[in-house]
């Protein structure tokens, strides 16, 4: 029999992980605020679990994949949280996209309750989540990291370890988040230039794509701007903005200008103020081109 | 006996250029700014010219390769340039990276004249421009892109049509080397965050550049921004700013705002009153991010 | 007998220096684009003219008064221009908002054709004008500064001398006109701030007004931006993105990047972007913020 | 005899303001991080406080004027805070520039507790705090503004009602602390402009601070920046930076972007990453305008 692991949080990327998690032979204890959900995993190899600490009791691993870090940390400190129940030495392998700052200070939660924290965050759309090619970004203790790769494998194409500080993985992927958004921001210019003096926005996201910037988030991500494709609703305006504040916010904490963080932090802001904040993000930066551009 | 055809301006892209025109059999008529660089070109199949005018002469194509619009307007419509002597129905492939707007009044001489005009601006490093790999994007009558085709199909390893419009190909020029220096400030915001929170900026290129950023553009000047390589001078900052000018000036003209091409020209107009012109563009914006970063 | 003036453009200003001219005494040759509008001067002391050149012709002095660069250049050395008449020794008084650039460009032309240039734009609303309360700025030549003095003197409050080079006055003219719409902007997004907490727009704008801001660019532009006062057009939106124009530029041209400066350039490329461009710049700007801040 | 009232932070401003009270008549029970400080009030109608929980007991009336958000919540809600003691009915009297959602929170704990709370933050150097020459503003409940009044009346010059929202006082106080930074590097660019193209700073601040922007922000400022006078330090820029912080937050939580907002929140951020943070803040701002500039 394969081991027990604790799973809170199946939004769109937590519930492919967790059904991976399960086909490999695991059985897992999940958690999930809205409770019904969990019924999508099926019955075998799940227990159904009340609170965050519950699922967490008995476990030598707890996968949490939550949407930032505010529910984090009620999820790890909360009355019903995961520091009442871990036991000695299990590992929580924080897999959400949060502030190097909470992790750092549930690392030192973790430590004084004599359990352990590690930042796992992952790179990569629900649909590599469910084909199991996710990035994965680790950092911190050497031990706890070499403890839960089998786990993390499993998971994705490969796990990339960014060295012993705590929130590091943090920091390269609210940096690479940043670099994404701004992508987007980027080619929504380009292409509304383009379209302005009467050429195709399809035409040229197609060169670009297939040719200096051949790359998956300038080929997948290309399409949708220059399409303005915006009704399917992958990643909400709303959750962009909030990895920009991380993103702004880290550059605080770092003590560090980025003017295009800034210029994305205001696009998304801007689609939130606007109201687009459920909408696609790809619509709160494209839609937020055009109509400055008069379109 | 193959054709004969004018070439003005040696520089890193042009020298190569007709290297490659020659070593195809062609008979170059040559004009440069600084006459002893027409020497690099060898002795055979070569004639040194005086004037833009006089490379102009006789011939039923002239490749136009120059630093900017005033310099590619001078050998247009200057006291030597080629309006005096181009003939009838004879065609200026103009390769420089300009403005639509330069295009457009050139291609208006040039019908008034009696010749033809065609923007064929191309994107590319030096060393593309010697391995005849560079991407070469043309607007404008389709009688003149047929007629070019089988010279510039030996320039570079695709052509690519961008339409009817005369300087349809200088619009995604500009918007292509926005996103190159958008790019560049992208990575050395995300670089710089790395190296202020304990990484290694090094690590964080490779891990993006082979990932979700597996381009040419963000592993090879991911690699040099990453390392700070600032020594070896490809293209100039000023010639930077000069792109980011253009990019600006087209948002104007275009009647679009653009908040990333706002932050780039910032940071090469710094990059050039900092004294930093003549350094290669990877210092001017590399060094522009980590010197606000207080490193 | 009064001396005879030459005068071009009867715009919002030019009209009420005109008449303040007229009603000291002297006899003013005019010339507008729209001939009609001379009319509104009155049959005494003018003479219509039907190009700049003839308003130019044996006068001591020849004021301008136009919408731009462009507009001035044309009256000077276009086909009609002053510079075909003007008399040795006259000078051309230059009192439009244009880049200093253009001022050094004509004060050389008229230098070559003997005749003599200042520029002495003006800062003031048409009421100012009317009331004879311009301020305005000279910079240029010592003697052309003496010799122009009591005529300026008559249109403003004071005259303020700049020193020796040639464009000084029209640095100084541009800088002032950013650091207004700079202080719009400022004010829109400070008075929305307040009105999306629950506070009142008006008692914001008159308690800073009152206070630390008592100035009138605060006291009157405020009164209007807090009460999106936006239906008398003063001063059209795209009048004040010619002059963030003119302000970008001549920080291109003086190599340093103006970070304000972008924002409100930026801010009125949206407002002529979104088809506001004939609308006043109160509301260029202040709806433009709003319409980000989703009101 | 007067009534005994609670003090808390004796930096510039509170020095100061408690000595007025001292003046008027009052005892002060006061708290000061350094405790030495408190020297300064003389011996006598001053009571030394070990914390600030004893510093409000048994008072009406307590002023806190500390340093920041962090500081006034552990005055508050810490260990030694005055909410261990503040007698019922008792009103806080909060001075200091903080977040409104601070006010909100503080508001509530002490409504929990029995006492009140009003945000009352004041614009004015030192020297005006010293001269009672500062503008108070107010708001939140009327019978508690009543109640301070008097107090108050001996502080300022003015006491402006912001009606009855907890936090709207603090509104104004970030909206306005974002127009005098903005207002600073607006005059820093303008006269680095001019200093750009041969004219004096100096000549350039006086003539604006003497016609249209004639109040005191900018001509006090203006002679500072204009002269890069940035000896004396009497606003740090770490605190300015402070501010740039809180108007940003705003700008977040009251969802909508702030252009000017944003430069100036660079501007700082840029000033204490490169170590001027105790500096003041004329010199982060002017200086940083400056080098931009390759000065």
């Amino acid at each position: 029999m394969k081991t027990t692991i604790g799973f809170i949080g199946l939004g769109h990327m937590g519930i492919n992980m967790a059904k991976n998690l399960i086909a490999s032979g695991y059985h897992l204890q999940v958690y999930n605020r809205t409770l019904s959900k969990i019924d999508e995993l099926g019955a075998g190899n799940v227990t159904r679990c009340l609170s965050p600490a519950e699922a967490a009791a008995n476990v030598p691993f707890l996968i949490t994949m939550v949407s930032d870090d505010e529910v984090l940390r009620e999820s790890a400190v909360g009355d019903g949280g995961i520091l009442k129940t871990l036991q000695p030495n299990a590992v929580h392998i924080s897999m959400s996209t949060i502030s190097p700052d909470t992790s750092e200070e549930l690392a030192k939660l973790h430590e004084q309750a004599g359990s352990r924290y590690l930042a796992s965050p992952v790179f990569g759309r629900p649909e590599a989540a469910a084909a199991r090619k996710l990035w994965i970004c680790v950092s911190g203790d050497e031990q706890t990291k070499n403890d839960v790769r089998p786990i993390l494998d499993l998971l994705g194409q490969a796990v990339i370890d960014f060295g012993p500080s705590v929130g590091g993985a943090n920091v390269v992927k609210i940096a690479g988040n940043f670099m994404i958004m701004a992508s987007m921001e980027m080619m929504a210019e380009a292409f509304t230039l383009a379209e302005k003096n009467g050429l195709s926005r399809t035409q040229v996201s197609e060169f670009f794509g297939s040719t200096l910037f051949n790359a998956p988030i300038f080929q997948n991500y290309g399409k949708l701007i220059a399409g303005k494709q915006y009704e399917s609703v992958g990643f909400q305006s709303k959750l962009g903005y909030k990895d920009a504040r991380l993103a702004f916010k880290l550059s605080q904490t770092s003590e560090m200008p980025m003017p295009i963080a800034n210029a994305v932090h205001g696009r998304l802001l801007t689609a939130v103020a606007k109201g687009w904040g459920e909408r696609d993000w790809v619509e709160g930066i494209g839609r937020g081109v055009s109509e400055d551009a008069g379109i």
